[in-house]
């Protein structure tokens, strides 16, 4: 048991997973859960991962020793201030947004004295959304990122137990070395997706149907990223502006760079590209952060 | 029993694949292999998915009614070449390069009168390479584009059986359509993740450790799809060069437009542009070209 009340306010993929995973551990004595929207609520009675849905953000906090902002992160401020006066003394808030500079710009300011405030990142997720998206091994063997700028050491360690009790590994670092290192492997990879997706809907020669039968060679993994919350992701963008802007600067010029090869027809330059970009491939399936399984295990080829 | 004798040259996870799922499936009485390397031509006959796996080129041919090219696409001509005077009368040779126009003009002219070419494209594969590579059910479900500009009809019937027969899709369609397609749905998109692959090795701020243990927020799928052959990608990008370019250039417009969105905090166009892509997510599903379980299952989640 590591807190007594856990309060999941926003209830979506990573709070229902969240649910799950704290009930099937028993990490927590009680779980409530709040969303804004009353449908969302009802689906989440229904699914059963909270003790009690309550229908006001005010009953769902009171009382807690541990809030969690599951929120989109362009709704984070408002929960903040709404919330804030029912906020028991000593409780601990985290948020489990894409983004932590822009959270904790939103998010600080309403906190009242007495209150921990720890953001948190867990690097999980699927391309579902909403409360039946959720199950409890979503954070298993996969990474948290807690930010530790100023933080309570005691509220910092209690709240890694619980991400820990869920599975997860658990980094810290601070807010703004976590927004760039999104950029990288997260945001601009996600925008890039959505980019080719949408070209391939434009291009007039080739059909839709076409598109979708043949997705196969390649394009259907885009589609997948490409077919994540987008609310989520259009704030993640106008909250991670400046990282994604530097890195996107940075992939045009080096697509630019394959585009000249192509043009001029540089094979040997090809290749050695495309050579050394698969040895960070293995890195990741030795670190088991990805399976070995040829095309992730989906046509029926065994890992090796 | 389809063909008497099939002869594949080139022997990495395509022919390999097609060597299992012909003998599986019992549709040739035959599978004659060859490589040009002789350490590979080893390796082949340690798996077994050939009947023989033969020390030269003109041995494994001759008196072969179905000839399977499946070496890389710069390799082509040289092959054909070297094989013509081998082949037997009214043989098909047929090829499974990702291009098809440039492989046209490579392999053509070296064929003898009375001798069947039918280009063909299975789309499937994974990101391993190598004899050892394939397993029988790698086109099950899968497409297979055959190329039908003035080829025998009976020629084609009985190549697009052999293809049904390792369970895949057939459809038949003129070369210079075909390599448009590709460059959308598979060339570009690979491109495109090389490059994000790349972009990440070299952002100094981020650590390579920090690159790979956070690699499941998104960037992993793309460091499976750049862990491809090296050598079959410079290949496809020399030889379908001008449709490649051209989807490049939309691409290039079209990330310049979301990343001026960006820029000038646009959240409306943002959410639009991510909502629209989430459709041709679905209809891929539908459509039985991917699995539907969240993050292709890996997580543990389960198919909705």
């Amino acid at each position: 048991m590591v807190y007594e009340r856990v309060a999941l306010i926003g209830l979506g993929l990573i709070a229902s997973s969240m649910g799950h995973a704290i009930r099937a551990a028993g990490l927590a004595q009680e779980v409530r859960g709040f969303d804004i929207d009353a449908s969302v609520r009802e689906e989440a009675r229904d699914v059963g991962f909270c003790t009690e849905v309550c229908d006001t953000l005010a009953e769902a906090v009171s009382g807690a020793d541990l809030v969690v902002l599951a929120v989109p992160v362009g709704a984070m401020a408002a929960v903040a201030a709404e919330m804030a006066p029912h906020l028991a003394a000593g409780a601990t808030v985290t948020d489990t947004g894409s983004v932590k500079q822009a959270v904790i710009a939103a998010v600080g300011p309403h906190l009242p004295e007495g209150v921990h405030f720890i953001p948190g990142h867990p690097l999980a997720g699927t391309e579902y959304s909403g409360p039946r998206s959720g199950f409890a091994t979503l954070f298993r063997n996969r990474w948290c990122l807690l930010i530790d700028d100023g933080v309570d050491p005691a509220a910092l360690q209690r709240l890694r137990t619980l991400w820990e009790g869920m599975g997860a590994n658990v980094d810290a670092m601070d807010a703004a070395h976590h927004d760039v290192v999104m950029a990288v492997v997260s945001h601009t990879p996600h925008l890039i997706a959505y980019t080719m997706v949408g070209v391939a809907e434009h291009v007039r020669r080739v059909s839709d149907s076409e598109i979708i039968k043949y997705s196969a060679s390649g394009f259907r993994d885009f589609t997948r990223i490409a077919s994540s919350d987008p609310t989520m992701w259009r704030d993640v963008f106008l909250t991670n502006k400046d990282a994604v802007l530097d890195i996107l600067g940075r992939f045009s010029e080096e697509l630019f760079a394959l585009q000249r090869a192509i043009r001029t027809e540089d094979g040997p330059l090809l290749h050695d590209y495309f050579t050394r970009t698969r040895a960070i491939r293995r890195s990741i399936v030795e670190a088991k952060q990805d399976t070995a399984a040829p095309d992730f295990g989906r046509s029926g080829g065994e890992a090796r």
